[in-house]
């Protein structure tokens, strides 16, 4: 059985770890610390940064294939992987399209990928002559934001430039996209592997809050299936445009006129496929080692089909014990099932999520209820909070 | 979070990592050396013997409550712990039932459990007075057995002769029971809390080959609701009166005349119940730190509702490398999901198991074909080996 070995260990680290144990693959991680959530639950831990030659190279000698749980491992870095000969996948080529949302932009605008209009600016008069009267203008930071961090969507040319100023002041690049007024948002999860087997979840809608991933509805309520298969093509046809391997999440914006969008993109297991754990024959986890070792992909189906699955993320509240809450949510509802990652409890950090799966005589409503109350008790201690 | 221990390092511990994972609770494992199959898995191994007192209070001493991956500490070990206050589930009073099999027996027969006839036998003697011209008759090793080991289905006075005489040079009691003539194996599969909560899983039937369990299917085809929740009450029933925390498995035979009686017992994760890490909402290894750990039990459903669950075992052949079998199989079918335990292969030695889960269009005979096919081909190299 292959060595693989993920580089970064969060949450997403820690539930491949998971999947690592059923397929017999044994599992490395390089984490900053020893106390990160995967360097928790994992027996071959290397402590060292992401961002040094040295140690993700020392870390991959002993790795058949290296993969990663995020994207901030430096180009460099991995190229130099690369002509040492190590897999490194998805590879350099790909992942610079998740670290620079301009070449991600012009990429996917050259290969016909519906995309918001968009144009690097560096100025207030940038912004200005790109919003040309029609605001709110969303500026970007070029590379480094995630969960909200790193978008301001900006309703007059005054706003527009203290956050170009501020921006500047911070040596980060922006990017404008015009304000997309989306009907809601969907996301398109595929993997795809080096023998080019690309395997598609069901298209899911997913709620966000100030940015932050809340909720996750797995299939997408009401999405006609004309649409939830030009999602997954769109997915499959940048996955192998830019020669992915392993998971492709794409961010998708749903418009007023039902069309499409792509928003964001991520080369890695991805929020908006928790659901998969407890909803789909093959979970993100397992499926993204499947193609990283180039074995043959799960079926991405329900478990029940003619069910809805629905995550509800748990965001971390103002108490750091919620071992009660823990209890509680339990017993109030068997069939939830709550995934903790091990993290110290922080206001708005991540720190687990919860997944109720649900057979065809189950109203997609009703659990969304259930898994919004559970994901609020664990939160606030009462089952009405946000 | 609590910290759970569970001594032995084999299969049911590994997938019990697994499970910790998700819980968010803290894993520890006493092996017996570092490459058992949950050491290899597990970030909190320590390395001892489940024989030693010393081993097992010094791992104990680090953790919360303490559980079993086989029914081998002896009791002198496990009312030794007790006595010194640590959390020991199930208890020495309880476990004492799986270790001893005589004893077993005559608590079920007092508790009006529905049993094989049986008596102890330390002769040949007693042995023919138990059948009284009626053979065949089991002969079983009051402890010690299992996969079939320490069973002796004897169909002569003679055979019945040389096996106690075996029996008697290695120092092992006997116990002579009726053989049942039955339609089928069944296990009864619950869980118990320190709370007294319970949930039952659905029956399953079990397919044995030499004692050795092959496959299971969950629920058992065609069996009537009412034998159904006759053999769930029997296993809850048994629960409390033993006063077992965690799982408790009830292997049953389903006689040719459509009753049950009792075969064994076993208070741990248990084979007829790998089915559920991919067909139940909660599988048996989250359930029973569940129980253990003294929270709210998940729900035993199947994902499914009207659909099937197959588990076939994969047994080790005479190839030592069987990758290029896996890539095979997960080519062949990618709903077959494949669970390996990292063991190194030996003929007959279960290293692995499959799951196939439906929906309620799939019929039973087509997810049982499937999963033979994978396990075959695991084994052997071809879909139609055994």
């Amino acid at each position: 059985m292959p060595i693989v070995g993920m580089v970064g260990g969060g949450q997403l680290a820690r539930m491949t770890a998971q999947a690592a144990i059923e397929l017999g693959a044994t599992f490395r991680v390089l984490a900053g610390s020893p106390s990160e959530s995967a360097a928790l639950v994992t027996r071959d831990v290397s402590v060292g940064s992401h961002l040094s030659l040295a140690d993700v190279a020392g870390f991959a000698a002993q790795c058949d294939a290296i993969t990663f749980d995020h994207e901030h491992v430096p180009a460099s870095v991995l190229t130099s992987l690369e002509s040492s000969g190590i897999l490194v996948r998805p590879g350099s080529a790909a992942l610079r399209y998740t670290q620079d949302k301009l070449a991600m932009r012009e990429k996917l605008s050259s290969l016909g990928v519906p995309c918001p209009r968009f144009a690097p600016v560096s100025s207030a008069a940038d912004v200005e002559s790109f919003a040309s009267g029609s605001w709110p203008v969303v500026l970007k930071a070029v590379s480094g934001g995630y969960d909200g961090k790193g978008v301001w969507v900006c309703s007059s040319a005054s706003e527009a430039a203290s956050v170009v100023a501020a921006a500047e002041s911070h040596g980060i690049s922006l990017l404008a996209e015009e304000f997309v007024p989306f009907r809601r948002e969907l996301a398109a999860l595929i993997a795809r592997s080096p023998s080019r087997q690309g395997a598609a979840y069901p298209v899911v809608e997913t709620v966000q809050v100030e940015g932050i991933c809340r909720e996750v509805i797995a299939p997408a309520p009401g999405l006609p299936a004309s649409v939830a298969e030009e999602a997954q093509s769109l997915a499959l046809g940048i996955a192998s445009s830019l020669d992915v391997i392993g998971l492709l999440a794409v961010e998708l914006f749903e418009t007023s006129s039902g069309g499409l969008l792509v928003n964001e993109l991520a080369m890695r297991p991805h929020n908006s496929g928790h659901w998969t754990m407890d909803g789909a024959c093959t979970s993100q986890f397992e499926q993204h080692l499947r193609a990283v070792l180039d074995l043959p992909l799960g079926s991405p189906a329900p478990s029940c089909p003619g069910g809805y699955t629905v995550m509800a993320n748990i965001l971390g509240g103002t108490d750091s014990d919620i071992y009660d809450r823990y209890i509680h949510v339990m017993a109030a509802d068997p069939a939830v099932k709550v995934h903790f990652y091990g993290k110290e409890i922080r206001l708005g950090r991540k720190i687990g999520h919860v997944n109720i799966a649900g057979g065809p005589s189950d109203s997609v409503e009703s659990l969304r209820d259930r898994a919004r109350r559970a994901a609020s008790y664990l939160r606030w201690g009462t089952e009405d909070g946000d």
